[in-house]
């Protein structure tokens, strides 16, 4: 089964990487551009389980090593089988 | 207003970080973890502008600076404004 996990800065957290591509865009000559903030996707592979077991099991794994909760945030969606 | 890309790389493409993801829960104990891909999301605050010219714009983001077209695909998808 498919799981995606969503992880993000939380706001108000400095976003040194969002910068730099905001900051390099305006360089390219998009004007335009107020505001960027990079966040990562975690597409997980698993055995098949019941949807609340991998629900659990991947919060688990996102506060465990996924995601750093201090400053970051995180979303699971899992996605239908079949 | 907002627009959302989403920079993952290419099938067949060998992705490290996904790898040691998955070894690294597979170390913590978690099971059931056949494979891991890493991807990045990029938000991006525009000044308002018309949904085909943002769209043509962020293209040219993604083809420019965003994307390395040649390992990885994006997808934009334009947040309705309000």
């Amino acid at each position: 089964m498919k799981v995606v996990v969503h992880v993000q800065l939380r706001e108000g957290v400095l976003d040194p990487q969002g910068k730099a591509i905001a900051g390099a865009l305006n360089t390219l000559g998009f004007a335009g551009v107020v505001d960027a903030r990079q966040s990562k996707v975690i597409a997980l592979d698993l055995e098949d389980m019941d949807e609340s077991t991998a629900r659990a099991r991947v919060d688990e794994m996102c506060r465990k090593l996924l995601a750093n909760t201090v400053i970051e945030t995180y979303s699971v969606s899992i996605e239908p089988a079949g």
